[in-house]
């Protein structure tokens, strides 16, 4: 979830200049229901005043219309929340207008929530009743006592995931609890079968205590296939994903940390592919060392990144510094032995790679000079990047981050729906580094050398060859791994 | 899930004698794929042996078709697993016929489990993803930490049930396990779909300790409006339903007691219509002092009957008897004031009604004989009753059962999604007794004057009207119990 999927406006090629007015977004659409006299340019003029104000009119559809006048309902995208209020302001000054009802199109598509559930099998009869639900169940229920092993395959077991969250590290909005987090682990669970045909469910856990989140999870997993760890607070998540992954038959994967990973990772390959370096000869930089910046400095370590150092709030992260305990502290003594100090731009120099997964606008955009030449620079925070990702082209050869609105979006949801699909298709029991790994390369590998160039580094999110490839690739490494995978079983007596 | 669905034979005429020959149930139904020689005569030659050897083809279904010969499926009902073998080793003895492969239909109906999640909402373009996901989602987040109240209106939670399970008393089939009991949690699951459009889903718990049964559901409970307690054994189900409702603000409903109680009053206030007898006078026998019993007979003391004994192993459950302790002897305490001992039969003397949610073939039919006129028989025990009901008619003047093929079909699937949706639409936080009566007795006008007989005291589990009549009832009762309600929010804003 550390990524996004901002905006509705898409430039594939680079931008001159920075786009101007308000870059508006479906995510802030209204509809206005309002009603206007008779005057046959009532329409025009209201087009006219909502893009005026900045807005982009997205249908106007007519509900009534009587001698007397019209009832009009306009939907409109704004920039953000005051945004919308201008445009229902200008409306609302328009002669002849009268605005009635003023709809948050982003709230009524949440109302009632996301998701559903479905019947696979059919109740219209007492016969389907007596085969689905008792008598004729009581026999698959014996069978599955004497064969544990068949519950994933003779249960929702083999296809679902929990999306399990404490509600302490939600988006960028912190701490706001179980209940308001839902919408989001909604979201993720209709993304789950949106792109890989995986049954979600959402776990929105009310406490945030170690212990009482994995055994929760440890006592609710009978019935999952797969645990997805979601907006948990850093350092946190480190300790409940480990505990979890001793205790439990299935596996448990942090998106926030392991979906970034691959991700970034498959983009890093692909950039160094445009400028002609070697993985393991450049030095990164990553700012951020919470849940998704630990997790990225592993899997580039792993991969046989040469190089890597970790800025953070308290500056250079080195074993040195005192005020370092804890996950930060081991981060430190694995990425800088050397215990070099300084800030960002200090760190910056002389490196080839710069990774952000921190927060918005912490850069001066002319630190980027200090690189090496041919750099790489991915500023990914959400919604705002570290550096300005426009600005930044100026300075590096290849650009990534978290906006829609521009080239080379890297979007968690080439990963994980790909993910959890290989891991399922498997039976897998766990996840490795080197499934993480393979699904890196499978993604990368996705963007074909005659596609390849500084605009087009990754895939699109809707490119399904993207959970595919990932899906193939896990699954692969998952089935080659002793002891990764489940007893496949398969009975010829039904 | 106390009451069972079974078998595809409907009599609802009284039969004159029992059913001749094994009662096949599609539940039992089996696919035989076999290739038969080129005669012409073959496939009647097939649907003749599977009658001969007592089984009812439901459909053949020619696969492929040659000069030298047909590739048939042939499906068919059987009574048990002991008759598909006989009826298979028919078919094998054909001359002419080759067993190709046996499938078993509620099997294959299982494979890849019984549900799966569906997007409520549409995710096409990147604009769908924008509101239904990052960034527009963190807007509704946002007004949730603000708004708690509304989680109920914007997220799953205002039509969810977890279905909750330990495993331990998994319809008659006993202490299962959580993994075993899926396939029932399902079957629920699809229930509440299918009857109610209620969004349920599985937790199988790891665990049968109450503390950790009560604390994980606790855990949980911020995403769903209700739990829906199954299948946990007595006396254990008692605590954890009690200290649930203590500590949850959602309903917490235990089927296997409350459910079984609605249908078990609303039958018998419609047979004591049938005989002329007031609930306030007669005298009631149940038999079983389990979850179902316990229940029942809160029930009907809650709804004014008279006089209540309860028959459990140890005979007549009775305050005296040094035996008891815990929930039997409250429940003798309750019931048996006067300290009265014996076994069934003496029980059952000068009873008017007898509800048994016991074991099979407890009861020899002429004890019935010591009940006063014009008695009420409802033997609910699956798959087998205390008594054979048909026989049963000799003696009483109304039976029921837990049997579909007979009349009078006692099944909690007519009161649980009822239930349920009028707990959701009042977004009730609380289950009362007062809601309970009033469902049963919903439940029980749904058979009108006109209608109501010997044979018919109760709707078909196809009748819709059971689950209205049931919702309306619950929501209209908890509307009018003060604090029995979440607060209805109506912003205007979106």
């Amino acid at each position: 979830m550390s990524t996004d999927t901002s905006a509705n406006v898409t430039a594939l090629g680079e931008p001159a200049t920075p786009p101007r007015g308000p870059v508006t977004s479906a995510s802030y659409s209204i509809t206005v229901r309002l009603t206007a006299d008779g005057d046959p340019a009532s329409i025009g003029r209201i087009a006219t005043a909502v893009g005026s104000a900045g807005g982009a009119v997205t249908a106007i559809d007519v509900v009534d219309s009587r001698p007397d006048g019209l009832t009009v309902d306009v939907t409109c995208s704004a920039a953000d929340a005051a945004h919308s209020e201008e445009m229902v302001q200008a409306l609302r000054d328009l002669p002849g207008v009268k605005v009635r009802k003023v709809s948050d199109r982003t709230f009524l598509l949440h109302l009632g929530g996301k998701l559903e559930i479905a019947s696979r099998v059919p109740l219209k009869t007492r016969d389907d009743l007596s085969m689905a639900y008792t008598p004729g169940v009581a026999r698959v229920c014996m069978a599955l006592a004497e064969h544990p092993e068949d519950v994933r395959r003779l249960t929702i077991k083999g296809n679902t995931v929990a999306v399990v969250t404490d509600g302490s590290a939600v988006l960028g909005l912190g701490n706001i609890g179980p209940g308001a987090a839902m919408p989001v682990m909604e979201g993720k669970a209709a993304l789950f079968k949106r792109f890989a045909d995986i049954d979600a469910w959402p776990i929105c856990l009310d406490t945030q205590d170690v212990d009482e989140i994995v055994r929760t999870v440890e006592l609710i997993a009978p019935g999952f296939g797969g645990i997805n760890l979601e907006d948990i607070a850093a350092p946190r998540c480190f300790e409940i994903e480990a505990r979890l992954r001793e205790k439990l038959d299935i596996p448990v994967f942090h998106d926030d940390q392991h979906g970034t990973a691959i991700v970034a990772l498959a983009a890093l390959r692909n950039a160094l592919r445009v400028v002609d370096k070697e993985l393991g000869e450049v030095k990164v930089v990553v700012a951020g060392g919470g849940a998704a910046g630990t997790a990225i400095v592993s899997l580039l370590l792993e991969a046989g990144v040469g190089s890597v150092l970790v800025w953070d709030r308290e500056g250079i992260l080195s074993p040195d510094d005192e005020r370092l305990s804890g996950a930060k502290l081991e981060l430190a003594r694995r990425t800088n032995p050397a215990g070099e100090r300084g800030e960002l731009p200090q760190a910056l120099t002389g490196a080839d790679v710069f990774i952000g997964v921190s927060a918005g606008n912490i850069l001066p955009v002319e630190a980027l000079a200090n690189m090496n030449e041919r750099a790489v620079v991915f500023p990914m925070a959400n919604p705002t990047p570290e550096v300005d990702p426009v600005r930044a082209r100026q300075y590096a050869a290849v650009v990534a981050s978290g906006r829609s609105d521009l080239p080379n979006q890297i979007n968690n949801v080439l990963a994980f729906p790909g993910v959890f699909r290989g891991l399922l298709d498997a039976r897998a029991t766990e996840i490795s580094t080197g499934m993480l790994l393979a699904a890196a390369d499978a993604l990368a590998a996705v963007v074909r050398d005659d596609q390849l160039n500084a605009n087009y580094i990754i895939p699109s999110v809707f490119d399904p060859a993207a959970t595919e490839a990932v899906a193939h690739a896990v699954a692969d490494q998952a089935r080659h791994e002793p002891g990764a995978t489940a007893e496949v079983t398969d009975r010829t007596s039904f």
